[in-house]
């Protein structure tokens, strides 16, 4: 199973919205077949594996991450696969909370005669579709809230430079997260501050949707998300009503999702639902004090990262990384648990899933 | 040599500005003595360690985490009474940084014809002593900056509130340490928000000296730090000339240190070499984001924890932990390292040398 895991991982950034899955086969204590989902659209892990296989599976044991799938969506069902090949045993890690199978994949192999065990190395295999788990339920994308801050929570220093906090090696983690998901998120004072480009900078990579949170539409024209919005999808989220303007920014390329206003701000739980209906499964929110705070007070945020660097800015004016008006009385805290520490050269990454 | 560090520590919060020392005496594998410095003023380790010995030290292997004294303090040197003792080895942790001593302790043993094997888990040994070795040397108190904060960088909500931040656990950590230093230092901001008391509420501990950094003598007779002077020592800190006020507070049983002006704030580096000069070793800074940033700017500073509790409090006007004016360019940030990461439940702590 742990090579199934294995395998999956090598699918991240390339089959969302759909799970990871890894299968190795094995008959007499041997590996006869391995593979995994390795894009969106293409062969499931147990067919993979099944192609793979060395000598005849006739009465070998599939190991599979995820349970099998036994409903025709863009392949047909992998249950039909495993009953034709012969295998009669399959040893799953956890089972799929998609409704489509839920349960009825492990059913039908069972009717066949074929032994099936559940639970193995559960957890693992669960953690490994997070966000597939997430999406799949709520029909909204997994949001992981993720910022860069020195020891005394400053995301700037008072004049407003923020180049560099952390170092390279934390900056990479943030590259390889930015590969894994299919959508990033800022808000406009970020586009306005630091015109960034908010792509995957790692080889081989790819680009997320990029989506900017505009209430009032006020990302410049020459900002580098609209003049490359051709080439790497650019979503502007707005309120305003203003017709030119927003035709402007769709003859560079922009997607205009006009969004309802809550209070002060845009509806972002409504942008999930809708950001959902696209088939974007996750969002890697790297907002500004002002986002970050209507995101956790809408509660869209699923996971944090806080990337800390051993350093100090100071300054009652430097931005930190949660503003808006915030919270009254600490018993009110956004709280968090499921701690993990990382480590990255001189910096440290703290993850934690919202309570 | 372990043996001998753990039995130093015991020593905590009771010797300064002594430094913490162990002592364990082997005859034939077996341990015939073992001694700590227990109390200011009182025995030094090496003394205990005779004192304690079960049979004639003659010819026995003294194990000391810090280079014998040959110089008559409180005491009479150590080195004479090993010398008396017949010991024909002696192997030491950390060599003595006090110019009386400095490796005439070691030349003295050498002298009299006794093997000395120095640099025995030698970083153990020094770590004991982190503060001795600074007041020794620099005749100023060791400065530890302390604070407790959210993910967000929030040492309070918007609202100023704080009651908690961090959990049972870690509380109990920072009142542990109040227990082993000299003195608690805060400024006058925190007096006028929380009243606090500053005192160690662990069993059997032993309440530092308060500073209260108060240029302007802004803080109220009726502040809890005040009406208790007489029970536990209060210094108060200040550029204030005004006769009539000072006088209330050495009334109360405070006493005033005067200090000059540096900007808008007191002197912190002469208020450290006159508190040195008091006997004062080391120090808890517990400041708010003025007094820390003030700190951080003057060099004062050796040391840095930062306890993190797992929320979020959010808000453009929530306090954080280091504020003043701040830094402007990233690249001059107060960098710190030898990072150790220490878990308190559900939170964190964070602690760093100054670089």
């Amino acid at each position: 199973m742990e090579i199934a895991i294995d395998l999956a991982k090598r699918g991240r950034g390339w089959v969302n919205p759909n799970p990871l899955v890894g299968a190795v086969i094995v008959k007499d204590d041997v590996i006869i077949g391995s593979g995994y989902h390795e894009k969106y659209g293409g062969l499931h892990a147990e067919r993979n594996a099944l192609a793979a296989c060395n000598e005849s599976p006739v009465g070998a044991t599939l190991y599979v991450t995820l349970e099998p799938c036994c409903h025709y969506g863009n392949t047909p069902p992998c249950t039909e696969a495993i009953i034709e090949s012969g295998i009669n045993q399959v040893i799953i890690g956890a089972t799929d909370p998609n409704p489509l199978v839920g349960g009825k994949g492990i059913e039908i192999l069972r009717q066949q005669g074929i032994t099936v065990i559940t639970g193995a190395q559960e957890e693992a295999c669960q953690e490994l579709n997070t966000i597939f788990f997430h999406y799949i339920k709520t029909k909204t994308p997994y949001v992981l809230m993720k910022y860069a801050m020195t020891l005394d929570g400053k995301i700037a220093t008072r004049t407003g430079k923020s180049k560099w906090i952390t170092g390279e090696a934390a900056r990479n983690a943030v590259h390889q997260t930015r590969n894994e998901v299919m959508g990033i998120m800022v808000g406009v004072n970020t586009i306005l501050q630091d015109d960034p480009q908010l792509t995957c900078r790692i080889e081989g990579g790819r680009n997320p949707i990029r989506i900017i949170c505009d209430t009032y539409l006020r990302t410049p024209l020459t900002a580098q998300v609209v003049t490359s919005a051709r080439k790497i999808p650019t979503y502007l989220a707005t309120c305003s009503q203003d017709q030119q303007k927003i035709k402007r920014f769709e003859i560079m390329g922009c997607r205009i999702l006009k969004s309802a206003k809550v209070g002060e701000h845009l509806d972002l739980r409504e942008l999930m639902v809708r950001l959902g209906q696209e088939g974007i499964d996750s969002i890697l929110l790297e907002g500004g004090g002002t986002l970050n705070f209507s995101a956790l007070k809408s509660g869209i945020v699923s996971k944090l990262q806080v990337y800390l660097a051993p350093k100090i800015f100071g300054g009652a004016a430097a931005k930190t990384p949660v503003e808006g008006l915030g919270l009254a009385d600490p018993a009110e805290a956004f709280q968090f648990t499921d701690r993990k520490i990382k480590i990255f050269g001189d910096d440290i990454c703290l993850e934690y899933t919202k309570r």
